[in-house]
């Protein structure tokens, strides 16, 4: 059993996509422009893996998720012919990954597990980000932590490490929570415990979920309520 | 108004005096050891800004507050003519830090400002202890922030200065809330608003509480339900 668990939060803890669509629609009849909003919201979310490799590479120095979105951002409505907009409203349409909901087991499966072990973020967004979005939807962390305290984003070692260390537990002690095989598998390199929850819907209605061997990780769920009894809490 | 609210903790928002007083009694009954258990609770505490200073000037190397009580813990303990106890129960007793009692308006004096501000810790405590404590207490942060982030105790400016980089806020809109005027000060100068808490129990019953001039600070508050009411929440 572990002592702590950290939760990847993107696709795992909140429903980005959906958020997001929502936010960019609301964005489009503010200023009267039609796009196709769940392929923005695709390829917005799609650039991001890119960007963090531009940090993580080194190519960029450390810069916040916060400014790594807006950088995409940008891009995508100069390259939908609206780069013109009014930098207030770009600003606020960026700061929608600070208003993401919760999948509808997150809040219950949280409060749950908080009874019998620390539950802490563990994700590249930053820890404004972070805070902002754990008070609008009610996600009872106990500690906030974020890859912006390490200047590391996931995948890197030093993001898992650097979470046990401030946690005071043992990597083997602190168990990963994510949607995504490839954060679990970096986790389990750095030692860490790990638990699969399956968010199906992450990516829409028309994209297969992740192939994820029975076994693969320590613990494998359906969603948070699940992942909870697996748990004994 | 500020927008965020960061909380010194020791003494400000838990009673460690009487929290450590207790645990050492304990400590002593299980160990059938008599001694002046509230000089040796002072003892502690007044052993740790010299510590700290020792990490400030680059003595030491970074230690968490854990190691530095530690430290003075097992100075303590010999100079007691105790210092050959189990390595485990000094090691228990040494995370009394972590199980300290709030003072009786703390919990319901941070709910309400909640509602209004993001509500962080900036506590030299690390992390671990402030989640620990949180989690014990019922503390409901909605982040953990603490000078192990930086590497920099308070009073040194980056311990402010980065709180409010973390929370994506200008100083001026981060307000330190404290007992301690020389915290404040030390705020104050990095751009920070203020909100002195008087906490007059907090060296005990024969101590004098430290002297404030009116205006002095931002905010002078009896506790943290003035506290709430002063800052309209």
């Amino acid at each position: 059993m572990p002592r702590a668990l950290a939760f990847d939060v993107f696709g795992t803890v909140v429903d980005w996509r959906t958020s997001i669509i929502g936010e960019l629609e609301m964005f489009g009849e503010t200023h009267e422009v039609a796009e196709d909003w769940a392929s923005f919201a695709d390829d917005w979310r799609g650039g991001y893996p890119a960007a963090m490799d531009r940090v993580r590479s080194g190519e960029l120095p450390w810069l916040k998720i916060d400014a790594l979105h807006r950088l995409i951002l940008d891009e995508l409505l100069d390259r939908a012919g609206i780069g013109d907009l009014p930098d207030v409203d770009v600003a606020h349409l960026n700061l929608a990954w600070h208003r993401l909901d919760p999948w509808p087991d997150t809040v219950d499966g949280l409060t749950r597990l908080k009874r019998h072990f620390v539950i802490t973020t563990l994700s590249n967004g930053n820890v404004s980000l972070l805070t902002n979005m754990a008070k609008r939807a009610g996600l009872p962390w106990d500690c906030v932590v974020s890859a912006e305290l390490f200047h590391h984003y996931k995948p890197d070692p030093e993001a898992y490490l650097g979470c046990a260390d401030l946690l005071d537990v043992a990597p083997g002690e602190l168990m990963l929570v994510a949607a995504h095989p490839s954060d679990l598998r970096a986790a389990r390199d750095a030692g860490l415990m790990t638990a699969y929850v399956a968010r199906p819907m992450e990516r829409g209605p028309n994209r297969r979920p992740p192939r994820v061997e029975d076994e693969e990780f320590d613990v494998t769920a359906d969603d948070f309520l699940d992942l909870a009894a697996k748990l004994g809490a």
